[in-house]
């Protein structure tokens, strides 16, 4: 596979329609060829250049969605304030010769009456589900959207967001989308940060703090192999945060790798999630145990 | 089109799984047909025939699904006792040269761990959605389910249940889920009741009062031509049911053809909505104006 139609190195086609979109795919389907698609909200980083090249081993021709979706940020988020740096992503996704973006209009996706919610129960309960009251609804819409606008074989989502990526696995088999779902691993700057559209806006010195989220959730995470009191590391985590500088700790949980219930054995895959805020930004990264 | 597979009036192919229908219709798609979905709760009669017939003149392959949707029942509701007549429903398709059935298991649909929904808001606030809570919840999953199992060209949904029908072309927009969507006019008995898989519990003498709903409907209708009291049409046409034996009346209600609200113009395009209850059973009708 990945004999990619865009070997030069030049743009990619640019679909800012469903039309359009369908258009491109219909033609790449009459050659034979396997399709991905990699959604993404723009401001783009090397945790998507990471799914992307996942994606392109995996497909012969490889979409990147870029839409900041609006339904998924509460009324008091930063939606406004969203970066939609479009012509450096476009030329990063040049780079990596990515055949196509689709780069739809907010009214174009959402015209006047639209009025259809995707949800899911359960995984969506807690954690930042509970935080972020409609946000899953709002991610479990989008993506079902763009599934369907595009058909792809394959689509890919970060482990960053573990519990969108469950939500999307769960959607895409409740509602029969003939898609496969791959995920990949959390891309880190050098000291440890996750890497996220939203650190640009940390202060300097909010920033030189921020790897504590990482370094606190390895060091429990170390602990949790001998000590299986998983409340009490918990609580620690909670201390070891707010001591490093955070001001708030939405959650520093084990849950269990596929549903998400609190972790409460050795013996289960799990791992250990956490969200906090450093100079009023909210943080979230999670490690597997 | 329409020259049917089928041409010899046997058996449909049929499908009781996702995977033998996705096969069946990767078939068909490989010899260039078009395919067209009927979804049915089975206990099949003339109305779902009508819709068809529609059918096959749209495209060169029919499937009808049939599958009694627990989710769209409310507890109190007749789950257990919907008739599931299978043996005569497959005649009755191998009657009329359809292609193939599809008719799964419940487990099937919603295997344990199942929870996601597809909610419409706006069209189902009122009538059978306030009436019956969650029955549009369960409509608009199941239909989404069954468009994505069976990725049809062209699906067919009668005016019966014309509220369904505007929420389920509202949902297939919002979701772009790419399908054509038809609808057929009500079939209707000699003495004008809408033909309806429930009218087989009507007692003798209930099924001799029942039409009394169509026919209000009509006269009722008729008078709007120059009464534009919509309101108090309704009344009288309440009294007019309660007087010809209906024990209650759940609407009976002027309200636009495409948005559903109440009707307050003479110049919209609009119809009349009814659901009454006699003999513990609940009939619903609606007539064009």
């Amino acid at each position: 596979m990945s004999t990619s139609a865009n070997g030069t190195g030049t743009a990619p086609l640019l679909a800012r329609s469903v039309r359009d979109l369908r258009e491109i795919i219909a033609q790449w389907r009459k050659d034979g060829a396997s399709v991905g698609l990699v959604p993404t909200m723009g401001a783009l980083h090397q945790g998507h250049m990471a799914l992307v090249r996942v994606m392109q081993e995996k497909v012969d021709r490889t979409i990147v969605s870029i839409f900041v979706n609006p339904k998924q940020f509460g009324v008091d988020e930063d939606l406004d304030d969203y970066p939609r740096p479009l012509e450096d992503d476009l030329a990063q996704l040049a780079s990596v010769k990515v055949d196509a973006a689709f780069v739809p209009e907010a009214e174009m996706i959402y015209p006047a009456g639209f009025s259809t919610i995707v949800s899911v129960s359960g995984l969506t309960n807690f954690m930042c589900g509970k935080e972020r009251p409609g946000h899953f609804e709002g991610v479990a819409t989008i993506v079902t959207k763009l599934l369907l606008q595009a058909l792809p074989d394959a689509a890919i989502f970060g482990e960053k967001d573990y519990q969108q990526l469950l939500i999307i696995r769960q959607l895409v088999s409740d509602l029969d989308i003939p898609v496969e779902i791959y995920s990949a691993p959390i891309e880190r700057e050098s000291d440890g940060l996750a890497i996220s559209s939203r650190n640009r806006y940390l202060s300097a010195s909010d920033r030189r703090l921020a790897p504590a989220l990482y370094a606190t959730l390895q060091s429990i995470a170390k602990d949790a192999v001998e000590n299986f009191n998983y409340r009490s590391l918990e609580s620690r985590g909670i201390e070891a945060l707010l001591e490093a500088g955070f001001e708030d700790v939405d959650y520093f949980e084990f849950r269990d790798a596929e549903t998400l219930e609190l972790a409460l054995r050795s013996d289960q895959a799990k791992r250990l999630f956490a969200a906090a805020f450093i100079g009023g930004k909210r943080l979230i990264d999670n490690v597997a145990l």
